[in-house]
């Protein structure tokens, strides 16, 4: 790694590598070749050395890579061998599922806080995890390590929760609300935009239709 | 559009825009600059340029884009100028989440059938709509329009659920399942791999924790 620059787009494709791995691991494969692994993710072979190789490798001639090892490595590049601490704000629905969800799949990505401004919320549970008001932030965060704070508010008020996160230290936005958020450089943010990815789907289902002479 | 080839990056660009818009319109701008548009979303004017010549320009020298005719233009280009009608497999947590979040905000996008195989969601409502057994779902799709199936169900059910809903014609998949999803070349997936999103963040973070020197 050390200064070497990695492509976005290689970066973008290490998790599905682990996802593949994960799979694999759980059915109790020792070892893969990268055509083998070619053939599950479709994507070819040397496209999977490349990538790796920008690694370091990982891969022996004639023996393929190590599952549990991959799995280790390309789980120490993107930083997930250690236990990441997230707060959430805004515990709607979206919040709600999202808080469930990381509970119950993470294993290394744990929600530590949950807050809302709905006085009707405060004070709840989801979880197990008590849900308190959204002034109580900067004083949690003052006591707490957070790695990263979840936003699932609407979108008129994401960029002043942002910037009072920023402003406690907090480096790492998961986003999903409907804007952009504007951040410092030394803040990073990863956004699920659900809408987005809705217009892409119906965007390529029209392209498929009129390929096949059924569109509009 | 026609026959020509539109990049991937610039189709992937567009519902960015469209929030954009969507933005300005509700704001009451009547028109907009590319310079301005530029500021806005921290790209440049010429890629704004280039990425709307794409589709056939809309934009006049001196005078800038008219916002309401552009908001419309893009929405025709990605398809979202009709409604959708969508079904739903999977109601757990983030299936309700997902329903609730699509009924609540989304005028074009409708969820017209909620299904799952657990009897004892069988016949309760989310956002006022029933849920269903999987087994309806054959009979349900011969006598409704359906163009997006949405699947919120376990990774090991995925690829089955959707082998049975392509078989009854539906052409375009909306996957929140950890896997990818195998279909033929006239059925489009479009994915939300949430820990995929999450592990680029944790990858970005400790990057930037790298650069400023506080790095493992």
């Amino acid at each position: 790694m050390d200064d070497k620059e990695i492509s976005k787009a290689v970066v973008r494709r290490m998790p599905r590598y682990y996802r593949y791995l994960e799979e694999l691991k759980s059915r109790g494969v020792e070892r893969i070749s990268s055509s083998e692994l070619s053939d599950m993710m479709h994507v070819t072979a040397s496209q999977i050395r490349q990538d790796l190789n920008n690694f370091g490798g990982f891969g022996q001639q004639g023996y393929g890579y190590n599952v549990d090892f991959l799995y280790d490595e390309i789980g120490k590049i993107l930083g997930i061998s250690s236990i990441h601490t997230m707060i959430l704000v805004g515990v709607g629905n979206l919040g709600h599922a999202i808080t469930n969800y990381i509970k119950f799949s993470a294993k290394i990505f744990k929600i530590i806080g949950l807050f809302d401004v709905n006085p009707a919320l405060i004070g709840q549970t989801v979880s197990g995890e008590k849900i308190q008001h959204y002034d109580e932030i900067p004083k949690f965060l003052e006591t707490h390590n957070v790695d990263i704070a979840i936003l699932t508010i609407p979108k008129d008020d994401a960029q002043k929760v942002c910037d009072d996160i920023v402003k406690c230290g907090v480096k790492a936005f998961w986003n999903f609300t409907h804007i952009d958020l504007n951040v410092p450089k030394d803040v990073v943010v990863e956004n699920v935009h659900l809408f987005d990815s809705l217009m892409l789907l119906s965007y390529h289902r029209e392209e498929v239709l009129r390929e096949s002479g059924n569109g509009s």
